[in-house]
């Protein structure tokens, strides 16, 4: 990731090196986007970022990826990109097979891709929790450690420090990463909601060694920082350059 | 497929051969199960299937999919089904690479999924019309037609008679095909609504050339007994039997 600004409405087409690298498309807080980032750094693969504000999109951007979505992967001499992050993950894996994130064995391959699928079930309540949209917040957090309970006893089952083994993170690792990287704002927005330390003990132990990924650092933010986008959002006007000024006036003050 | 009947509510558990072949539990008119029986007759994978009752489930059912759904493989010695259309065909692909769906091209491969990803833009519309519960059946059918357009479009831009080439059906032929089947259901339901045979020209072409493939033929059911089958759906009591039934009155009379 850069720390360059979102592109917005009215600006001109970032001019890159013509260098033959991937462009990422993303959003610095989105965390389908990161995904792709995570699976990108996790390869070594190198590539430009460029940052698009979802709200008042730029111009130019229907000409880099005609549904206008992020993430958006242009590859050099290719007219469309690819879309969606789980499409743009896989094509990765399989084209830039070195370091191999998805198993070579179709069977538990598929079983990863059902894991990965099924954590909607966290997504979705998390997601109202980030927004403010609850309608009863103890109830979503409930729900989101009932989805949690499978990846809980997942680990257990395979023993292995991470879903992917225990070497470093695969596809499912990373997959899940962007939203387990959210999951202590609950805490900031209300210290009564703990993850239960034993009834996670593996899930907890997981979220640590993770966040010593050299690849997941590439993209790492605070979930302090998480939230501080989410309550400019929460406004109506979101602040996509939030870290950005944040660093500027560090530098000044 | 089979001719049997939905297991149900109060069934005993299906007693099968012990021959070591993979068993599809499935729902007759079910497009996402169909997706699965199309693969597995396109690569001539020997296979038993076993139709569930989706409103009335047998007590069972949860001892052979935890989460109670169709379409699921049971792969022999696994305790686990696998689950979710897409994840199973791809595995079936993978597993079974002697007649090959996908391309072995990642950047084709990747441009397939999103085309299968973007069919909700069809699936969406065209279930309202099927379950008349569409608002504005024109406006339903407006936007069907509006869908189906980056289809023409990609089958002229590819040139060849299915999307996966011109010798057979590939996964994109096979993934969009359960709703192809179905698409007569609007003209019967309706004779004001007919595909344009111009705009649609190499769609029409495809949707006959599909109707005469030999995987497809294996799970053809015509529209007016797929519009059966919705009508029993309307009243609140679906008939997953009917055809069952009607060849068994057919007989005794």
């Amino acid at each position: 990731m850069n720390n360059g600004k979102h592109y917005s409405k009215g600006s001109s087409m970032p001019q890159l090196p013509k260098d033959n690298k991937l462009v990422l498309y993303s959003m610095r807080f989105c965390p389908f986007a990161q995904r792709v980032h995570l699976v990108l750094d996790a390869k070594n693969i190198p590539y430009h970022t460029v940052y698009i504000n979802l709200t008042e999109k730029p111009e130019w951007l229907v000409q880099k990826s005609p549904l206008m979505k992020v993430p958006a992967l242009e590859i050099p001499g290719e007219a469309e990109p690819l879309i969606e992050s789980l499409v743009i993950c896989d094509y990765l894996d399989e084209k830039y097979p070195q370091v191999k994130l998805h198993s070579t064995d179709p069977l538990r391959k598929a079983r990863d891709k059902i894991l990965i699928e099924r954590f909607s079930s966290v997504i979705g309540p998390m997601y109202q929790i980030y927004t403010f949209s609850a309608s009863d917040v103890t109830d979503a957090v409930r729900q989101v450690a009932t989805g949690l309970q499978l990846y809980e006893d997942e680990l257990r089952k395979r023993g292995t420090k991470f879903f992917g083994g225990n070497d470093r993170p695969g596809m499912v690792d990373l997959m899940l990463w962007p939203w387990t990287e959210r999951s202590h704002i609950i805490t900031l927005i209300s210290d009564k909601y703990e993850l239960d330390t034993e009834r996670f003990a593996k899930l907890i132990k997981w979220r640590d060694d993770m966040a010593n990924d050299p690849a997941v650092k590439g993209s790492f933010l605070s979930a302090e920082n998480h939230l501080k986008f989410l309550e400019t959002r929460r406004t109506g006007s979101p602040n996509y350059d939030i870290l950005v000024n944040q660093a500027k006036k560090m530098r000044t003050s």
